[in-house]
């Protein structure tokens, strides 16, 4: 007798290769089936007929290669049921691979992709309003500030500035309105980017809490994005959270022996900008540590200790 | 006796070497003397001194070093009238070198960052929606379309591509709002370019139509752009304006002997997308070379000549 299953149901042969029993699962059993199978134990269905069937002495769970050209033979008139339940699990296992921290890295990555297009198009803005007001450009260091206050005029800026014999040349009004409704653009840009790294800062304290107390919700999302996900990050050491984001320095130095990059992203974090310059590469080791726990206590949902593990690195670099 | 002339005025010096007579420019005139010294003529001014002093032998126009060192001490008493004078110069031709052509090249620049910038939250806005409806995104190449559809919703979008059992995530009420927020921004990128287009086609037509009505306005205005100015595109031959755009591909063939490129950006202009692969270079040529008249018509501010030169290639190439 042979006890063979798949994701349609368990099927128990006869010596003749003739289906005597089966069972058929629902769409929900087949998913618990796989899940089951994943982690290497028995599917309780089965053990139902091990359970019957357990004085027959030849009862075969792993029949060979012919028994099992046969057996597919014999279940081909479940070949149609076998193909819908296939689609739907497939389905269903695409639709549950995406997980909460793809959707951080989604955030995350039109952050930074914002961040570019203003920089771009403020750039362009500069240029442009140069031949207005070339005395302000280079006082509005900040780009976000830049936009608004060409939106906010001319008269203002000039008044602001104390221009009073400029080089601009003053452009025809339909010209000043084009470079305006430029400016507009640029700032609602500004204003998408602001509310998304809201967000960004609302999923991350709700999906990795440790990881955003630890590292900042916007360097951890930046992390976790180059990581790919949550489950990679918590496979990487330390060292390797440590350089995620120099990947280019890392290379450079194993191909010509240049000097090691001593960290990535996380040269943000606010820990690392005020530690001094010997000390930067001992901070990033020690926050890359605390990052590396932060990140396995999230992962598998630990309680909340990214407050004391903050306030150990803070007293280390005091 | 020395005639002396800079942009304050025209001074006579006496053998002694003091001012014997002057005049002083007003600022209008100043303007003019560098105009005039720009042609290589000789202001009016020291015309009329030239004339009264004619019966004088030894007047001199180009006082020697070891005299001209006197002469600007005398003029110390001017000092800060020529540091004003110069300022206010310099502000003048700072104003005027911002010529119609340099306002068409931040426009038509403005128009490709947008573009990119576009191209790059579209395909952000793409990979997001793809865990909500993977089943739809290969299905809507169109970039500009896109976000305007993911704008009018799931239900429709789902609907339209009879997506019954998708493999999608249905998102949370809040994700779906940020997704469309994000949309929204690209569509509003997307809008302001096609206004920005509809304005460059308009100052195109007004300063360089004949370059407008023979390229094209959004190519014309590329043209200007790589070439920095009208006047630059003036003085290049027709072969540059044929690759104008294509240098890398031209500098790959100087140095590697590669095939040389037949066109740069004029390879977007109907003519040259309508024609064989055969015959693009030849295309190409004609297209640069009345592209190259065109220009000048317009530099030089000749007659409308654009639809006489584009019904030639018209001709050439039915």
């Amino acid at each position: 007798m042979y006890l063979y299953s798949n994701i349609l149901g368990v099927f128990v042969f006869n010596q003749n290769l003739q289906i005597r029993e089966k069972v058929l699962f629902s769409e929900q059993e087949s998913r618990e089936y796989l899940k089951i199978l994943e982690k290497g134990e028995i599917p309780s269905q089965e053990k139902i007929f091990l359970e019957k069937f357990k004085s027959i002495k030849n009862l075969r769970l792993e029949p060979d290669d012919s028994v099992l050209s046969v057996i597919n033979t014999l279940l081909m008139d479940f070949k149609d049921m076998f193909y819908e339940r296939n689609l739907y699990l497939t389905k269903t296992q695409i639709r549950e691979s995406v997980t909460d921290d793809l959707l951080i890295i989604q955030v995350s990555s039109s952050i930074m992709e914002l961040g570019k297009s203003i920089n771009l198009l403020t750039k362009r803005l500069r240029e442009w309003y140069g031949y207005v007001l070339p005395e302000v450009e280079d006082k509005l260091q900040d780009n976000s500030a830049f936009s608004e206050r060409v939106i906010e005029g001319y008269d203002r800026l000039r008044a602001d500035f104390a221009v009073i014999n400029g080089m601009g040349k003053k452009l025809s009004a339909e010209d000043m309105a084009e470079i305006k409704d430029f400016a507009d653009s640029i700032n609602l840009l500004q204003r998408q980017k602001e509310s998304k790294e809201l967000f960004l800062e609302k999923i991350m304290r709700k999906t990795c809490p440790n990881l955003t107390e630890v590292a900042g919700h916007l360097t951890g999302a930046k992390l976790l994005a180059i990581a790919g996900s949550l489950r990679n990050m918590v496979m990487m050491p330390a060292s390797t959270i440590q350089l995620l984001g120099a990947e280019k320095a890392l290379f450079r130095h194993m191909v010509t022996k240049s000097k090691s990059p001593k960290h990535g992203v996380i040269v943000e974090h606010p820990l690392l900008q005020r530690v001094s310059r010997q000390d930067k590469g001992k901070a990033a080791r020690s926050l890359a540590d605390k990052i590396s726990l932060a990140v396995k206590v999230d992962y598998f949902k630990g309680n909340f200790i990214g407050d004391k593990l903050k306030a150990e690195l803070e007293a280390k670099f005091r």
